[in-house]
């Protein structure tokens, strides 16, 4: 199995691979990318290059992604070629281009925000009087992790997201309550499995804690959540993972954002499901029947690791390890830069404040040497 | 981190090194090996040539073992040149030689079945004249999965196990009710941690399921077969793992075999435990504090694959993930060779025969294609 793309979801995808017996093959830019230093048969590789996507393609039984960034037209010319890719270019487009996105989930029924293409700036002021300041402006293509979404409060603001260039499109300020997210699978022969709704706690746009299962969630707000990510699966025609990232507000349910592989909010499931996510993914693109989603423990909480000012995280193992011995510590062998996710942890339990405080403390300690 | 040996044991050492951060290397015999296969930095040697060994632990932190065929001396040569090597050879030889393992535990009191060294066939009628028959011979070194053993019943039997020409002991043979196992770890600082007891199942000398924790056990016959362990893991300084094979007899524990690495009785760790036996095995021999060792679900059962007739089992994956959703399947990356490990499956749950019913379901029909 390929997987285009070396970072750390290809690299937390060896684990079940192992297991499995799935021999994994992964396209890296550099041999000393997450996953490339820990799968050995890397090819160094450029995924923009159709050339290079074919030749990597070459002997696998079916090609999957690490990323979202595959031009879709490459992925066109692979399935041309007669290479199983999974997802498909028809059902990842909607992972790649917000635009397209939107203009579909509102075709099949799925509550969006009010939103707009915004080829200029005077149309996204135009879209800002109608629907009301402020209004988020989102790159159509290429945006992940908070770049490439701009709040904006005035023209000024827009005037400066338009500096930059890129195509945008604009979406009115959902006034959330909190965030959801419910990652599901779906095969290609249409078996699909939905984990159970997590609550994602963002900072500066960037996913700092999950907390599995969302506390105090209504349990028909549930089921609603569950239901529209199994029908953007099926209507897409997803295969593999598709994670939902969803406002919730006031008036229920609200759609943000998309994406088509192993995704930061599923990370708790290595330990907390009783199929990760990274299995559910293999087992999906590779046709296979899907594993159980059930929680191993009744509380999960997952904090981020994102790098701090030391690059050297491993002298303070020792004292995280000590503190609790039922911590899981993932590290993705990647270089610490201020604010890039170098890892993960994990804490499951009973207790929501306990399990938090836990993961908590082990993560703000090892990325700063304080005690919380 | 060092493994020398590339089977099963460090194949599956490798997804918790990928979560921790730890980069492996391995010995291999050949690139084909179950290890060799998911591990970036394979080196091929032969593990009986110091030459090779010498190569191999340039540059590693720590150098530690899938199995116990090192030579000794060779252990105490890379000691001597200043490698960490860990167990170290005063520890591993216990695991080594039968003879020194029984002398050893006899003088620490630990309880063992009548034994002697027997350099010849009249040795071992004199030795079943005084204890009884049937007598139990062991080759002193090299034995492992029921090979080197014979339970003799006649002088014919004795003869025909010296007709091989190794070197034999003789043991008492003890009529117990069922085998036990307890895994410890032990960190070169001393810290200690012990695994629940399970019951082990065996067929012709073969580990062929394992229940954990041990069905209906005595609470201070474990605690006792617990105390046991960590008194050999302490005594004889062992780092990393322990496992001991034991006998529960009408009168007690009686300690059988010793093993230092991870051990096929603690495959249900991966998903059965908070910490598996192969995380443990790498935080004990990196001298990081020791991981939880507490069950993740009330019963875990744990079968061995063990090859049949069809070399292809893949084809019957279907049926059992189909089958049981919550099913963990362990491929070993190896070809399928009748008698052979090849894999395992573990199963989880709360009541032990349903739970037991679903792990013999897959296990059986991966290797035969029947239905149980």
């Amino acid at each position: 199995m390929g997987i285009v793309g070396a970072g750390q979801l290809a690299r937390m995808s060896q684990p079940p691979a192992i297991a499995l017996g799935v021999e994994l093959r992964v396209l890296a830019n550099s041999p000393d990318e997450s996953a490339a230093r820990v799968i050995v048969d890397t090819r160094i590789g450029n995924y923009r290059d159709l050339s290079d996507l074919q030749q990597f393609a070459e002997g696998c039984d079916v090609v999957t992604f690490d990323h979202e960034h595959v031009p879709t037209e490459h992925i066109r010319a692979l399935t041309a070629a007669g290479h199983a890719v999974r997802p498909g270019a028809d059902a990842l487009v909607h992972a790649q281009d917000k635009a397209v996105m939107r203009e579909r989930l509102t075709a099949i029924g799925v509550p969006c925000p009010a939103w707009a293409r915004t080829p200029s700036a005077e149309d996204a002021e135009r879209f800002a009087g109608e629907h009301g300041w402020p209004v988020v402006l989102k790159s159509v293509r290429g945006g992940y992790d908070g770049r490439g979404v701009w709040v904006c409060r005035t023209p000024d603001d827009i005037a400066e997201a338009f500096a930059t260039g890129v195509e945008l499109m604009a979406e009115s300020f959902v006034p959330f309550e909190r965030e959801l997210a419910v990652l599901v699978a779906r095969s290609p022969h249409g078996q699909g499995v939905s984990y159970p709704v997590v609550e994602t706690v963002q900072e500066n746009g960037i996913c700092v804690e999950v907390l599995a299962p969302a506390p105090d969630l209504d349990p028909e707000l549930a089921a609603q959540a569950q239901a529209i990510a199994l029908k953007i699966a099926d209507e897409l025609g997803v295969t593999g993972l598709l994670a939902v990232e969803m406002f919730q507000t006031a008036d229920g349910i609200v759609v943000n954002e998309l994406a088509m592989r192993p995704h930061n909010s599923g990370h708790w499931t290595i330990e907390g499901a009783v199929t990760s996510q990274f299995e559910q993914h293999l087992r999906a693109v590779l046709d296979m029947p899907l594993g159980s989603p059930q929680l191993t423990a009744p509380v999960v909480v997952m904090v981020n690791l994102l790098g701090g000012d030391d690059p050297d995280l491993f002298k303070r193992y020792e004292h995280v390890l000590a503190h609790d011995p039922g911590i899981k510590l993932h590290f993705y062998g990647k270089e610490v830069r201020p604010g890039r996710k170098i890892g993960h942890v994990t804490a499951l339990g009973t207790d929501l404040d306990e399990v938090r405080a836990r993961a908590r403390h082990a993560a703000v300690h090892l990325v700063t040497g304080e005690y919380t």
